[in-house]
């Protein structure tokens, strides 16, 4: 299973493409989408919605995994958010993705081992479960990473459950 | 010019397309992209962004126009809100529109002169504007067809300045 995690933002996008297979997993690729904040927004919604979908035809994943919001610092910054992840889910729905969302608590839940865990801490979590010899940097692209984690573990779960 | 006016929300998108030739509006289309409560969010999205493109490649309009949102009645409708408004910006930007934004205020002014008009002397205004027989409904396509007629009037209005 190859799993798109994503982090949208209009001003920063975080991403972290990862393969599982039952207990191994394999970190394929990460970054971020960065568009100029003198872009007008229909411009910089049209740049996330491009690059992830070459970014899907790249790495061609089978199932995307996005944070389940409810609340945000305020009404405006929510407004944004909700643009960014509208092209998001649109991107993955238009690939035919599995699309998830994970509340913050299960992601950090899932990554750390308890729900009040730091960013740090997440950040090393995701350096130690892909077996990488760096921090994926910036916060974006790492929290991305979390999110795919995330599914991962969960999946695995699931399958379990399953097989009892 | 052809207008596109949108008025987005992940249950019920309004819309409304007009023809702009100097002084005379004609009305050109205007209606509803629902989609059910029981569809998930991606398939919502996306049911909402064909929908809209195919509306722009059947109408071909020149200009979108989308209503400016500051505030909302709280986060979780914000997000909502800002998820079906990011799509319907994708739609617009991926066709080459130009798009502009008004304020509900600024909608208001333009189709019934004053910015605390209520919906139901809007959709008055709209009905004498477009000289239509009806009032069109719902209230969401009546909207979209108000942001379309408050661009029009503005984009005379920039006309008349530039010639000045």
């Amino acid at each position: 299973m190859i799993i798109l995690g994503v982090d949208p933002g209009t001003a920063i996008t975080g991403y972290g493409i990862l393969q599982s297979d039952g207990d191994a997993l394999k970190m394929i690729a990460y970054g971020t989408i960065t568009t100029p904040s003198t872009w007008k927004m229909p411009r910089r919604l049209e740049a996330i919605h491009r690059e992830l979908v070459a970014l899907i035809a790249l790495h061609q994943p089978t199932d995307a995994v996005i944070e389940k919001l409810f609340f945000s610092k305020n009404v405006r910054t929510a407004l944004s958010v909700g643009q960014a992840r509208g092209v998001a889910l649109l991107a993955a729905a238009q690939a035919g993705l599995t699309i998830h969302e994970y509340t913050p608590l299960e992601i950090k839940q899932a990554v750390v081992g308890y729900g009040r865990a730091e960013k740090a801490q997440i950040q090393q979590m995701v350096k130690l479960l892909l077996q990488l010899d760096f921090v994926p940097q910036p916060d974006d692209a790492a929290d991305a990473l979390a999110i795919a984690i995330c599914h991962a573990h969960s999946a695995k779960f699931e399958k379990l459950k399953d097989e009892r």
